[in-house]
């Protein structure tokens, strides 16, 4: 059996690829990163989903982003948009993608695992660089050099999934294998029950998803 | 005026690094991150620096890598060793210089910098893969992918100005630059006192390095 490292955020993507990688028969390790991330029920979400998708473990590393600002996502002066954004929005946070998937590379070191799952999406993202083809080849190769088993043969592989998928493709995948999205949070700024806000771009582009899916949109909105 | 942010450990190689940064005309803004390192006295050593040498901000970015496991640097069920290493030592902390350049693309994102100084080294060096050129390389390419700023039209750099000096050209350079290596704390187990052990991989390097810069060894050692 291949063992995997699957990024889990708690959100519609996040999941999916964690299900996807399930049905192709890897043994999954959940890791979700607490980074002081506005939507804390996004967290909240993950614990759910992993316990569902009966994950070998599922591992929460608390990271300090918010400490760097620069992100409507983390900093607590910088509002979430309600209007579609021209250009890079200000939730992107820095190098976000990066710091997150060094991390799961370091887990996936530790484990003696070569396989990462991440949630990326180049077709109805959100604008960020570090959702692209590009970004994921750049830190496949970096990954190889960065560590010791890199340097002692290991070939790590960065599975993106979903990369060349639409949100309304990502969506049927996933109910074609049972996910039930209602536990997933994407909302930029859900209240703590997990309730989306219904106007951020990540609800936006999720809601348009269920529309293009023709799939009944199991998220609680507040409104 | 070009500014720079520069990852500062509170050790010897980070400390010259941050000094010959200086010396070349960088407005410097330290980073060092609280990853849950046995050494807490590395940490206070990076304030005092950071102090000394009078950079616009230093930050400390928590990180609970410890969380992770698999390192000598950060499970205290891993002893750190006193005896010379064969391969790559049990103090390699599993993509450690991967996670730390990424929250310093992250800072220097949000700062509008681009520049990025390292204090790896590739000579005498424990061994570590990310201490390479290779990875030195791999990282500055995906910075240029991974970032809004790096799609917008910055080019990253990654500066590793220690990269090819052995340990005694490196505190060769400190002296010539006026640094105080007794700020610094090297030691992988140094007391909260901040004194050396004397016998760890790091404490041999340094040692050796002082012998064969002919310089007076400032270090405290416990012993």
């Amino acid at each position: 059996m291949q063992r995997a490292v699957v990024l889990l955020s708690g959100g519609l993507d996040s999941a999916t690829t964690l299900a996807m990688a399930i049905n192709a028969g890897y043994v999954c390790y959940a890791l979700s990163i607490d980074y002081g991330q506005r939507q804390r029920a996004e967290l909240d979400a993950a614990t759910r989903i992993a316990i569902m998708l009966q994950v070998v473990e599922h591992r929460i590393i608390h990271l300090d982003l918010g400490a760097m600002g620069g992100s409507a996502l983390t900093d607590p002066d910088v509002a979430v948009p309600t209007v579609p954004s021209v250009g890079i929005p200000v939730t992107y946070v820095p190098a976000r993608n990066t710091v997150l998937l060094a991390l799961a590379l370091g887990w996936a070191e530790v484990l003696k695992i070569k396989h990462i799952f991440v949630g990326v999406n180049a077709v109805d993202y959100s604008g960020y660089p570090d959702c692209r083809p590009d970004f994921i080849r750049a830190f496949e190769n970096l990954a190889n050099v960065a560590t010791k088993a890199g340097v002692e043969g290991t070939r790590f592989e960065i599975h993106a999934p979903l990369l060349h998928l639409s949100k309304g493709e990502i969506i049927h995948h996933g109910v074609s294998l049972g996910l039930d999205y209602s536990l997933t949070v994407s909302c930029y700024q859900a209240d703590p029950q997990g309730r989306a806000c219904g106007c951020c771009d990540a609800c936006r582009l999720r809601r348009q998803g269920f529309i293009d899916a023709r799939i009944v949109d199991p998220t609680c909105y507040v409104e």
